[in-house]
């Protein structure tokens, strides 16, 4: 049923979309303590403010990148050859782990054998590593022994968006910098339900975090090439995006070609849920060009072994699946582990009964051999294999609600309890977990779900799909779930699964893709406003006093997606005269009311005196009513 | 600069893609104690369950109906002839009013004597309508009077969305009707934050709320064309969609084209913020058309009457404007008479100062005088006309914060307590009246707008923008507005003005009015399920069931937009087949989690007894631990 064309290797190129360079943007890079942690950041530029409203130098504002070498005109890409593993000698040096002959999973073996997939198998010349007997390679497991690893500095630096240092360069520039200083560093307190979040992030920090199970970094010790990055309540709210190809449609091209898409966006993390032909391969092509960790669902694979029966799924089959993707370098599993017999039959009376894909067919299992899911009963054995090369566990939360109706039922609590219980499991192994978490939930049931995840999962961090707030949108379900999204970010999920236009109805195209990236990245940011992140106020800041000066290219260059902003700019005002124009295509010239803001401000300045004394004084000559009550106003805060 | 063909009245005609039936959808009419009293549903059809599901039949679905006649196929539109005067009769029969000359503004007189204006002017062969000398025509006076107007039984069916019939209905129909009433009709109790929402909406309920001020019916009596609808917060949350050209953009015929567009997909009012050529006669199309109430901003006008120099604005000018715009049929008006002089300095340190177009002329005039607000020196007066028309105050919140950094500061609340005050003034004079709000709040601080209002403003309603969540996604701000709107919706507001994805940007063209009317509708929903009001659930359950069976055509006609629904699943699974298919191309035949659970529950089928009771059995094979926790979680909740 695949129309696609045919994928050979050999041919392979980059999406040539993923490597422009976004407007007045550029890649810098902050080092650490030593040569080889080399922090990614964007920079983008600003414009001065024009001569008539003061004509300030606006310094250029860092965010956060996820788009990796992607967007370094410096690197050559040639994703044949794969990502530099810029971890590579980081994970050598620990000297815990051995480099194999090759796969260790029969199946990895196996494919690797096959002489008819040549054609269309990623080129990798290196063995897959694991760690040696005994040793556990686990970024916990360092952290609780008091090591600062180079990822957990590297995440540090990361978080910090080099904020102070740019706040007090400001400071450092003079009266006009200082103004800028206070006018960008300003922000609300939060509201953040207990989080902790320092206002700066150090290593120790992260270490410390990571020690105590509160984030996890998603580090397989076979994925050298990323960028380290952590999840967890007091960092950043990082949001995943879903890729895969299916039975029915897409190809190797395609989810490379939408990994590479995802990240220019701003994808923390990207799970490959290939279910189709040739998931080993795809997986490996993604892996070898991806800057951000993979995560992967390792039943759907599994399944596909014994031809969709899953009945006839055995822990051999699963077990050899994950040593499989462990080795080409997966960087987090979701395990549905919580999906137990006794939790089937609370299923019954759902109005839309199991829609979690791994969660059906655990039950399904289940039920056919009447016998509790041998993921929970070979938990610990599954931690053996996450510690021999750091996989992270994603608890997968396969009773998830897929209804309003369905909210918050004792299957899904049951489920929860249970991945509690089994976050302890995995900890007293040093492996790092974090909790698939709901689904679709009324807004007023948001909340709960926190509540109870942080109770029963000792803080772990929630990594959530929306919640969808509303079922009947189909079409705009990365809407319906932004809703919850950016709500349950709030509360303190640590990271935000996309969902595109296209949830329920089939899947994501590259456009897609980039609306549920954009809406989910607002869904993150709109939560570390109102947790009262560090810092995270400056970008909007910056944006809004480039609106409010009629910096046009500046506006669209400082938001999430300047293509967008510009084109439908300009589709109202197109000639560049516009860009610099006063005004806008909205209000016209007569009614614009950022005009008439810089007039009252102006006509203040004219009257001789500055600004808020001369209106005072205007307003004194009015009514003793006005001096009492404005007053009283003005000190009221 | 505008480009766009010239507009002529005689050849104008409906834009063909309003009055296109949706897909299984039939209007139907509920009437009320008198046979003019019709108030218009619609009615989604959909398919049996199919046989291998049980075979159910599924009866009819009826939702809010906007659309007003356009979708009625036994009614000619003729835009040039405008809507039947479908409350003629009521005002009539109040005895109250008297049908004038003609237009009694000066500028209504102008404009009619105009000979350039004919070819593009509406043919209207009515006169306008006032209420007598001393008397007042609003519908809060009547309801203050202990009168149940035709409006407000017209309202009360329309809230109650035939829930109760439906319901009971079914229960009548056997058991197979009986589940499917309990499945349909159950709901999560909400938190509604101390709204008082009936089960059922009576007449007397409806005129109790607008009595009190909790509730306003916007209805001019030169307005006999619309459909009465209320706005409070112990009803449906509603929508607003703002349409309107500029002095750079758009003619009459597209802005008469984006209110049946508007309303076609779920405007519950629409707001006409036109500020170029030829206001009057664009306005005057729009009302003649429009089922749903129209809002406008008089300020706009009256400053193009003074060539946009907002100091030479005089209370004169104003005033006839007001009368112009009731004569015409304007149901309420954004008033900004809470931007006093005193507050007008409070605004000099914000990051992005006056944001909001009349309040920013209103605080140019204040400065410009050095005196207080005509607007608000004269509210008396202005409530003076609004009473002899019925047009509901919109108090505008010309101090709103246009940037997250400016949110809730003291010009913002300085303003919103003086709306508190003019609300009384207002209700002393039996005036209808809601309080506009933000505008930019990040999440955190959108509770306190709402907890505020309710109480300065004494629980008017609240019509708020958004609010949006964050400054950083100019192209995606109905997204980052949609997410605060659906918070401020289930904490109280009873309007959401919509936001487009042009936003900051430029003028919205169709395609935009749509995404930011169907991202509202999602919102205003999502809200309606968060307060717990009565049958909000009865549309997701629905279209829950329908996905769940594989009713594919069914879940989409469901949808808020059942063209973008059905667009999105052929773009991957294009066949007609596809649409009776069990799987869909997310997940392909072997693996879609809706079919294994259908397996489920077969399989339960099949070994004999009851569904749960089959699984209680084979579990109790399993093990005590089973027994002791599974038995404790079912009975837990």
């Amino acid at each position: 049923m695949n129309a696609n064309p045919k994928f050979i290797a050999a041919t392979a190129q980059v999406d040539q979309a993923a490597i422009q360079p976004l407007p007045k943007s550029r890649k810098v890079y902050e080092q650490g303590s030593r040569p080889d942690i080399r922090v990614p950041f964007r920079e983008i530029e600003q414009a001065d403010t024009p001569t008539m409203f003061g004509g300030e130098k606006n310094p250029p504002i860092t965010v956060y990148d996820t788009s990796g070498p992607y967007t370094d005109p410096d690197v050559k890409i040639d994703i044949r050859s794969g990502l530099a593993p810029l971890r590579e000698n980081w994970i050598a040096e620990r000297g815990d782990t051995e480099q194999l002959d090759g796969p260790s999973s029969a199946y990895g073996r196996e494919r690797l054998a096959d002489p008819k997939l040549a054609e269309l198998r990623f080129n990798l010349h290196r063995a897959p590593r694991r760690a040696k007997a005994g040793a556990n390679v686990t970024q916990m497991h360092y952290a609780r022994r008091g090591i600062v690893t180079p990822e957990m500095e590297f995440v540090a630096i990361r978080e910090n968006l080099r904020r102070e240092q740019y706040i007090e360069s400001l400071r450092a520039s003079g009266p006009q910098g200082q103004r800028l200083a206070e006018l960008l560093g300003r922000q609300h307190p939060g509201q953040s339900f207990g989080a902790s979040i320092p206002a700066r992030i150090t290593p120790e920090f992260v270490r410390d975090e990571v020690a105590r199970g509160r984030a996890i970094i998603p580090a397989n010790i076979n994925h050298p090439e990323i960028e380290p990055m952590a999840i967890g309540r007091n960092f950043l709210v990082k949001i995943n995006a879903n890729i895969g190809n299916s039975a029915v449609s897409s190809s190797i091209a395609e989810e490379v070609e939408k990994m590479t898409w995802s990240i220019r966006w701003g994808g923390d993390t990207v799970m490959d849920l290939s279910t189709g032909k040739h998931i080993h391969e795809t997986r490996e092509w993604i892996i070898r060009n991806s800057p951000v960790p993979i995560g992967t669902v390792p039943i759907y694979q599994a399944l596909e072994k014994v031809d969709g029966k899953a009945e006839e799924l055995t822990w051999e089959i699963f077990r050899d699946t994950l040593i499989e993707q462990a080795e080409q370098g997966v960087d987090y599993f979701t395990i549905h582990a919580g999906v137990r017999l006794p939790f089937v039959p609370l299923t019954a009376k759902r109005m839309t009964g199991i829609v979690s894909r791994g969660g059906s067919i655990m039950a399904k299992w289940c039920l056919a051999h009447h016998k509790e899911s041998f993921l929970y009963e070979r938990f610990e054995e599954i931690c053996e294999i996450m510690k021999a090369y750091d996989v992270s566990f994603s608890l997968g939360d396969g009773l998830r609600p897929g209804s309003i109706y369905d909210a918050n039922d004792e299957a899904q609590l049951s489920e929860l309890r249970t991945l509690g219980e089994l976050t302890q499991v995995a900890w007293k192994h040093d492996v790092q977990v974090m909790i698939e978490g709901p689904g679709h939930v009324p807004m007023h049931m948001i909340k709960e779900n926190m509540d109870l995840q942080l109770e029963h999962c000792h803080e772990a961090p929630f990594y959530t799909l929306g919640p969808l707030t509303t079922d009947i949108a189909p079409g705009y379900d990365h809407i319906t779930s932004g809703i919850g999204a950016a709500q349950i970010g709030w509360y303190g999920t640590a990271m935000l699964c996309y969902v595109t236009p296209k949830e329920h109805l089939g899947l994501p195209n590259k456009k897609d893709v980039k609306d549920g990236i954009i809406t989910y990245k607002i869904a993150a940011h709109a939560a570390d406003l109102a947790k009262g992140h560090p810092g995270a106020q400056i970008r909007d800041n910056a944006l809004s006093k480039a609106r409010f000066e009629f910096r046009w290219e500046d506006q669209f260059n400082l938001g999430l997606d300047p293509d967008t902003a510009k084109d439908f700019h300009d589709e109202t005002l197109p000639k560049d005269s516009m860009k610099v124009a006063h005004f806008c295509s909205m209000c016209g010239p007569h009614f614009c009311s950022m005009k008439i803001t810089q007039d009252v401000r102006e006509y203040a300045e004219q009257i001789g005196v500055s600004e808020a004394e001369a209106l005072n004084k205007g307003m004194q000559e009015k009514a003793v009513e006005f001096v009492k009550k404005g007053a009283e106003i003005y000190h009221r805060s």
